[in-house]
């Protein structure tokens, strides 16, 4: 590149960072709810999200449509019509979240198309900026409602028996309430067909501290964990005096709980030693607030178990190995482990080819990336698992996620725009 | 012992057994609280129930009196009037607790001095049936009001400081309520002169399941556990995303508080084996309802410690490596242990002749108790602590105390009367 090349494309780059600041600060401003943002899924500052990201797109001459179930979809126009190239991620927030969470993904893409008008380049397909819905669990208690709803693969159950934790109401209700049409979306139609899309890349904030404690600004991701859960597990024994019962006499539902823990800590330390992908949390333990003392011993002890590996059959190891632990702890205390419904998701593989893509615009792009799973979920897995080649990309950022003080610098996010408009710049042939 | 005296000793034992049944049923009557029984301390049930052991001991000729701190002194006149042989416990119960615990004692005490006149018999001494007030710490968090009154070894400053859980007032304020005198308290007035008395013995159903267990219906106590309580210690971590976060960055405080239990539990067995007198419960265990999540590594863990010993040595080992194995843990996991107050009692002897006198008293009456340390505190630990021969005998309960199902069997109880029976029997020099 010679010396003005590269001057133009600085100049470019500059300017599509300059909108997506604006962007995240107008964002921010319409959406705060302090501390934070809140942005409820298909409720205010959701739609506010969806304006704002309209308006930019009609500026940057873009089309935008919704499909039956409310996703927006913000298309520029490419080299190839009949295929698209989606960008994009959700824009609802947590209570009192963080700007960056979902909206880093659809403001990068409209950078990116921005950085591409200005250097006078076209996308090698169509490029469609995705703005999903419903991403963030803690409003429908669903995975990935947006994007199933895009791909025509929401369990039509899911419309009636899934309500808003704020209002009450059905996912239906609300759908009909913005005018959008939940019975298309029983129906199963869908605005994405997977044998049209090329690619679905979605920018994320990291949501761990791994970036930051490699001290790297990107991460290419390999691929989305999955899970299992059991969120309303617990030990029950039975509550005795806590100086007047004898050890052998006892059945501490506590004493059993920790064994667990600690049991399920030592084989995640050792199938970690042995490859094995994998995390394993505790994140609720508690004994019962009204039979609790400090001088009973505790016949109740309630555990919340989440497990995640890229692996499906590292998870169902896992599981059976939990349910062995829990079996030989309840004979061996005289306790019983009821662990309650299970729960969780299916993990999803990144495209290596599209990995591969992204080395090489990091390398085009001059920045270094490193590579990693992605322990939270993401509409990405969606994709994935609906046959699309899907990738990754995660920004740095500090303090984690679903909380006011999440923390992206803006030269991470620039590092990321680069990368991005390096791969849309990569021709046709490469993406067949 | 000929036929006839023998049927008249049980005829009156009969008769003990019948008052005894008739005070139990007419107590729970008056204090009932659907389910169970509640008597306040100095407060409402507590105050039924001294009513009711005043008229039993007018109606049997007995002397009946109060201190300055409100317990009921109820005088049967013996062979050697310059000193006084003490038999009772306390007559208020936890809320919804059951009619048994603390009321036992005395009703057994009023029970064996009916037995004791019917036989034409006089006690070696004056026979005092003691009612002591507030034993049960739900009401006042301060162990044994009513025995270090009646000892004149209440710290003053409980008087102003320690307030009563329903209404907020201090317990001089109810002792005030009640008419009796909280400044001769606070100048440490007693009734009760050490070196004038001979013993004290409290019969009480037992807490804990071992007589049950063991299937005797009596057991003398040989000492109470002290004990040492750490009620608010917590684990401090950081929170932290539950897929993203890889294991060597966490700070996982459920991990931690697990890791603490168990190593407590491994340290009892240990020490059990070497002989040691020990218990160890963590009753209260929890994360934080208003942070937790199951998608979230836990930032804090509360925990709540109770250790007892009959052996303070024992007590002190067992708190020091508490605190190494919390410093090791929160060294090795990234957490700080905050173990917050510590409080406790300390371990009280039963007197050796007393439990000598016990033994042939057991061997008379054709009783077969066993020997068993008591793991819950009992007012009789403030006699001993004082320097007053005192023993504590036990009666068979099923299902534990502190709630409305504990069940003492009248068949057992009248086992510990002809016990009191037998041993009030003997005669003053074996008590010198």
């Amino acid at each position: 590149m010679n010396q003005s090349a590269e001057d133009r494309r600085n100049e470019a780059l500059a300017e599509g960072s300059r909108l997506a600041a604006s962007l995240f600060g107008t964002l921010a401003a319409r959406t705060a709810d302090p501390p934070g943002v809140t942005r409820v899924a298909y409720g205010e500052g959701e739609c506010a999200a969806y304006a704002l990201m309209a308006d930019a797109a009609h500026a940057h001459g873009a089309e935008v449509a919704f499909d039956a179930g409310g996703n927006q979809f913000i298309t520029f126009a490419g080299q190839d019509r009949s295929r698209t190239l989606y960008v994009g991620s959700h824009l609802d927030s947590v209570p009192h979240g963080g700007n960056f969470d979902g909206a880093a993904g659809v403001i990068l893409g409209l950078a990116a198309a921005a950085v591409l008008a200005r250097l006078g380049q076209t996308a090698p397909f169509d490029l469609c900026v995705l703005c999903l819905r419903a991403e963030e669990s803690c409003w429908f208690p669903h995975s990935y409602i947006g994007s199933k709803t895009a791909l025509g693969r929401l369990d039509p159950a899911v419309l009636d028996t899934v309500v808003r934790s704020d209002t009450g109401e059905t996912l239906a209700w609300h759908m009909r309430a913005l005018g959008f049409d939940p019975e298309a979306v029983r129906r199963g139609a869908r605005r994405i067909d997977p044998a049209r899309a090329v690619a679905y890349l979605e920018p994320h904030i990291e949501q761990g501290p791994v970036l930051v404690a490699e001290g790297r600004a990107l991460g290419l991701v390999t691929g989305i964990r999955g899970s299992f859960r059991y969120r309303d597990a617990a030990f029950h024994g039975a509550y005795a005096h806590s100086g007047a019962t004898p050890r052998r006499l006892r059945r501490d539902a506590v004493v059993a709980a920790s064994e667990l823990v600690v049991a399920m800590q030592a084989l995640w330390e050792r199938m970690e030693a042995d490859g094995h992908d994998l995390a394993v949390t505790f994140g609720i333990v508690g004994t019962d607030p009204a039979q609790h003392s400090f001088s009973k011993v505790p016949g109740e002890a309630r555990l919340c178990i989440d497990v995640r590996s890229r692996s499906e059959t590292t998870l169902e190891e896992v599981r059976q190995r939990l349910v062995e632990f829990g079996r030989g702890i309840a004979d061996r205390r005289g306790v019983r482990l009821d662990l309650g419904p299970l729960g969780g998701s299916t993990p999803a593989v990144m495209a290596p080819r599209l990995l591969d893509q992204l080395r090489g615009a990091a390398v085009a792009a001059g920045v270094a990336p490193i590579e990693l799973a992605s322990g939270a979920g993401h509409d990405a897995a969606t994709f994935a698992n609906a046959g699309i080649p899907t990738g990754m990309v995660f920004v740095r950022n500090e303090n984690g996620s679903h909380n006011p003080d999440e923390r992206m610098d803006m030269a991470d996010f620039d590092q990321a725009l680069a990368l991005v408009v390096a791969l849309l710049e990569q021709p046709p042939a490469r993406w067949a």
